[in-house]
């Protein structure tokens, strides 16, 4: 076993311990966020930090690094109040994963990593085109984290779309057949594979299995 | 396509809505919160909000959902400052899928779900021996998200312990290897299939795939 206390992990080479420790809490969601600055320049960055906030009303949240350095996403999100976010697919994801490369803020990702802006009604900031869940989303507010200037966005769901197949009639979403990525730290891709869906779990109850 | 606005979501039946904006951001890591209340009650709850924070130092965050029922994982962390997260690998996913029952405060959901309370050194609350990722962590701060009550909790590692095979020289972990899920929403799992990893990303290079 690798067995390692707080100072062990402060004392580790720094790019193992970049590794580690991005990929010690499981397999994360890949995410294209797309803004725009109040000039219209383009942004897309892709994110492995969406979380669930809340389902009446929809929220979604995610993570910024500090502000040490120019974040697009971060200040064309307070420029505009909108932004998007765009699920990753294994057939593009390459690209997406493209976009983490420090691009200045006059280079649109979009067009530098050869992805598709999409319009879609008046919505002020564009969607993937390639990717097949799009939401667009309004800010809400932001919270920093204290221990090291990171930064929590919270946005409400204004606009979600999705291909209408891969909806089951009770809400499910199956992320297989969707050929979806999920992403280990911030360089490793994994498909996914159904195991199995369970009811409602209840004390006393056997776990059941409902597809 | 299924193409929703705001008001359409906030239309829909109850249990669609949830299963639906659940698992609109997509796969999730599955990870067990391990607590113990000041008297020594331990109590165990499924995760799928996990995420980083930071690696130097060190953190995670998870989100709590509002305080408007007792929520056992809350009142532990704040009496005692510490908690662990473990890794939910395909072998007992079904077993810390049913912690996610509403089990009383009096019941340790380690007995009533049939996992092993794993106690380490001297750290004060117990892992999931079955988890083969286990993190001890130091409560740090927490966040009151405004548009709805929910938590976002952040932690501190300060014990980390992973089968060394499953680590590479430059501190990559094998999800596939492992055996780890990732879930859909609150029902739903997955395994990880590994598709790739690439380089750090830089402009005007090729993306590389490195192993």
């Amino acid at each position: 076993m690798l067995k390692l206390e707080y100072q062990d992990i402060m004392n580790l080479e720094k790019y193992f311990r970049i590794s580690l420790i991005n990929k010690i809490s499981g397999i994360k969601s890949a995410n294209l966020i797309g803004t725009a600055s109040q000039t219209g320049q383009l942004n897309l960055a892709i994110f492995n930090s969406v979380f669930h906030v809340g389902s009446k009303p929809p929220y979604l949240g995610f993570m910024m690094r500090p502000l040490s350095i120019d974040r697009h996403t971060y200040s064309n999100i307070k420029e505009t109040g909108f932004f998007t976010i765009n699920q990753v697919g294994a057939a593009f994801h390459q690209k997406a994963h493209q976009t983490s490369a420090k691009y200045g803020g006059d280079v649109s990702e979009f067009e530098s990593c050869e992805l598709t802006p999409e319009y879609i009604d008046e919505f002020p900031v564009p969607f993937v085109a390639e990717s097949q869940i799009k939401i667009g989303l309004s800010f809400q507010e932001e919270h920093l984290i204290a221990v090291n200037d990171t930064i929590i966005m919270i946005g409400q769901i204004e606009k979600l779309i999705i291909p209408r197949k891969h909806v089951s009639s009770d809400g499910d979403i199956d992320f297989e057949k969707l050929n979806l990525v999920g992403i280990g730290g911030l360089d490793t891709y994994y498909t996914c594979r159904r195991l199995d869906r369970y009811a409602y779990a209840r004390p006393n109850e056997e776990t059941k299995v409902i597809d």
